[in-house]
């Protein structure tokens, strides 16, 4: 078979680095095109990564020699790739209309970023919890009038270390009303150079801007479902947020507070619901779903970034110390690898979802 | 004035230095005094912690050449001092056997221990807050047949991060029903070597044994009140607590999401409550009591472990980021220094306010 | 092709758990015993590491349900397996006799620990360095009385950032006459609980027992030859370390200042050199050897050890920022993987010479 | 006594700040004028720092209300002080001739920064080493036509950590001939935001641009002379360095490997030439001199950054051990503050000499 081309836009940045990383010998896609800023444009790709590289394998061979486009310039992904995967950065309005060309163009846009996240018709993808919300796509092609191009978003990393397992509960029937919700995040989250490092020294930075909204509005429209050709987000879950910056590279942990509704599982049936969890990630066998998507660990202290960040190549949720909460019924804590699951790898797994299902041709 | 002579139990291990360093100039206590186990008995103390000694202040050369005594042996402290902290480490029914055994010779002992937490009639201390539980004191020492000898406990190192600011809107009349709790810990809570760096560099840990049931239950006992020459909990309040450790030196944070009775505060007011709040130390200027008890700081991102902990002389606890809760009514963050406030510091205070009103004399 | 079986001894410490990780699919070896101090002896291997597996990767299948052997009972490897690695710790006198005892007993010993470095006969290992070391060996058994067992050991950890790349000078016809080193070392090279993390947080230690002497010791072994059937060490060189511990988890970085004798290679010389260096190891294609032995990395500021341990499976030594010296001729900077090229990895690297060899059969 | 006014330029910054909080009750001078780039330029200070204020102690609240003036008009500054200390940042073209025109108009510049280090006539002063250094200050006001201002500079602070005992031992009649010095550095030397802490979490960073070839250079105009009111450097001293950056808040380490002429003295010689060196500004008591300036530490792990850094208000240099060196004649350790000692502690050290010695009046 022969592999489907795309591109990197915002190539040259840290989740764009991570793509190439991540795609390196991927079994479907294959990395034709890379674009960044004007800046940019115009040179190899090592070239305009010398010194940027922050990978710690090398750049792919055959990602290093191409020539790096201009991203604002949709003209030059044309006949190059089939869909894009989109990191660009910078004005969140220029990112949305910027991301919207390349749709017209007839570009499928796979995107890391937050400007589309809250777009009408736009899905904001956790496959296994949401895959069907891919539907919304013929509505959104519709209202724009594009053909064959169309954008989906991915949620913000700090999601990924916790959303999964709820929604594992509430779809097992178990009604979810209240969580509090406070995470430990890594500093690769903010990019480079990004946190400095005389705040990760001996110390920890309680305040991420718009983390906490995120956290908090997000997995509403997640969870929320589509009713005449629209989406209607999930109002009955209130979520509060707390969000802190910690000295860890990678892994976001979450530690949750969590309220039922009037049928309250046991803690064995939670950790039962939790093992058995699997979606249709797992039932058409993408490359990147991991195995088993939600892993729970018996051991008192665990999970730990470090440790458990790079379970099933860093896309599965860990889980451990599921206990009763004094204030709600159970509290638990959660980790993801938040540039792996929670950005590149979540990326990757929306386009193997959308390729698997046709929307990506 | 002639200084009071005090001892230290356990002042090899590093509560019992950080006692000796901050006691170092102390206008009213002078170490006279230091006791170990039986094999660092009858060292010089600058000897006995050769390669162990951790602050950043050379040891006061009046305690560098005392030699050692032996902790398990009251006799060696008769005479050489009138009361003493108690910092001494290991099993828990025998810490409780050897403070008593000082309390039964006529010793006051302020401890840092957790073994008598529980103990009836044994009060245990925030001076800002419950104060007036030193009056259990005679009926403690009429239920040991004790004389001029008693016990008084300081609380767990986390409580201090966040208590205070939540008694000052309880005292201002704004009943709290129900907290969440998370605390980022700092290492040298657990001592030395105490956590291993394999466990703290590019990770934190989501468990500490015991911790999240002593911040769950302490408070109760604190807010409580003496009924009937009796300690009686306040149990209308729920605690629910996530215990963290990070790579952080010194300095508990906490995150703090608070739900009050129907009478709830406005943000402005609790900032006003806190900027207000006194209580008798300050009132009695004992000199380890911090000027302003609880310091609001208003930059969107502190306070921060290592740019806030040493406010005022590391005694005040400072909060930042007060804002409205999408679960409760508000969330906070609050911090303080665990081996000032939070040990030592703490329990110097105490002995201070014991001290001022005739309990050691 | 049959996999060799192989034990471990000392398999739940760090460094055979390493060994277990790294030899998960190894094409020619496979653990088929597990052995370590009596008490974890009759607990399945599961179970005896269990809170104390350190790995990101989980225990492997085949391994977990291993009964763990007592190391101190020689006998009850005998069957199990052809040779052993050794990782046990603990009194070196003690560590000498027991290897002995399994070599005695007709075992191959691939040992990392330090007890037989200096052992007559014993070969200390580096392949692409000293390969023909291991002609030794029919001395050692001879002296012994040994039939097919026998001793090897692989040197100091710190050795690895910088020796080969030295010895690759030497071997191209550039005496080395003395170097001063300074070392930064990860805190995996000390084991777990190991290093406190209150020396790790805001702080290096300029100091590790043992490790200058090691440093400058055992080059000359492994630079020595075998002359009338007994090892001679290379005298001519002379060398200074300075060892500190800082707070990376894995990868020791080597600052080195090299003087030459009278024949002076140009940096570029130097390059060449290293770029085209390879040894058996490259050239019988034992699987755990890495492609190209040393990589020169040309960005100002690397090798890093974060970004860098990992290169060629752990196993390259990356070296960069070669440059004049003002004191003697150049200087650069190495770096290598600890736990891996340094520990277990080489280690296993030892035996895949020794089977390619014939010597383990 | 009426205290000296003093302005600082460069007055947001790092070093700035640092200025201000050691100047906070200084005996002698007091901050009346602080001058920033343009677009602080007219704010209280608060206001300037808000957000970006690293001390752990509060802004002064002399200081806190003072109007920020523009750096680059003199103007400003005229009649509110009487010397300024620099601590602008930028185009080193353009520092330099900003400092010349504060000291044309009759200011003395005490500058922390390097533009100015290799100026003819300007001296670099370490006061316990080359006081004598500041008699060409006249050479100085005569060549540019000055009245009453002129320009001296401290060094790179890399140099703090090391060079005092160095010349100790010069100064004692041992010639040193060769040092080969490794330096592990503070991230805070970087400023804020500075070091990215992806660099600094589970890594160190073997580069910092032109720190090497400062560490090399400016020993020998310190250790050099006056001749024909010239200065002359030492070139008589060889020294090579390897700078490296690593997680640690504040405190610079060096490991230094150190070649005698023919005379050498013995370890004990060495400590007690370190143990009773003192120098002019010991005699004369200047306020930031510290009592002792070389504190040899006996601990065989020690000097440690975070533990010994604040010996002596941050003044002193600690050293450790010293011990023979296979390659040259001894090795130690050496540590000091580097944004005390080595900045604004430095620089205000270098006007307490300047005002004790009549250069300011």
């Amino acid at each position: 078979m022969e592999k489907i081309k795309v591109g990197i836009l915002g190539a040259t940045g840290m989740v764009g680095q991570n793509y190439i990383r991540l795609l390196e010998n991927h079994p479907w896609f294959e990395v034709s095109y890379v674009a960044a800023s004007p800046n940019s444009a115009g040179k190899t790709y090592e070239k305009a990564v010398s010194g940027r590289w922050q990978m710690s394998t090398k750049i792919p061979k055959n990602v290093s020699i191409l020539i790096v486009g201009n991203a604002n310039n949709v003209d030059e992904a044309l006949g190059t790739c089939r869909f894009v995967f989109s990191a660009i950065g910078g004005d969140k309005q220029v990112i949305r209309e910027t991301e919207k060309l390349y749709a017209k163009a007839g570009m499928p846009v796979v995107s890391n970023n937050s400007a589309h996240r809250k777009t009408e018709n736009v899905p904001m993808l956790i496959p296994e919890i949401n895959h069907q919300h891919i539907e919304i796509i013929p509505e959104q092609q519709k209202a724009n009038s594009w053909n064959k191009g169309f954008i989906v978003v991915k949620p913000n990393c700090s999601l990924q270390s916790y959303l999964t397992p709820v929604y594992a509960l509430i779809q097992a029937g178990y009604q979810v009303k209240r969580m509090v919700i406070t995470t430990l995040q890594a500093v690769s989250g903010a990019g480079y150079p990004g946190v400095p490092s005389l705040d990760m020294v001996d110390n920890i930075v309680p305040y991420m801007g718009g983390e906490e909204e995120k956290t908090e509005e997000e997995p509403k429209k997640i969870l929320g479902k589509i009713e005449n050709k629209k989406f209607v987000k999930n109002e009955s879950i209130k979520i509060s947020a707390h969000c802190n910056r910690v000295p860890v590279v990678d892994g976001h942990t979450a530690c949750v507070s969590l309220e039922f509704g009037s049928k309250k599982p046991t803690l064995d049936q939670i950790k039962k619901i939790w093992l058995e969890f699997h979606s249709l990630p797992q039932e058409l066998k993408l490359p990147f779903a991991p195995e088993q998507p939600i892993v729970y660990l018996e051991e008192i202290d665990r999970p730990q970034p470090r440790k458990d960040r790079d379970m099933d190549k860093g896309m599965a949720v860990t889980i451990g110390r599921l206990r009763e909460c004094k204030v709600f019924d159970v509290k638990f804590v959660g980790l993801s690898h938040n540039t792996v699951r929670g950005a590149a790898g979540g990326g990757i797994l929306n386009a193997e979802l959308l390729y698997a299902k046709g929307y990506i041709k």
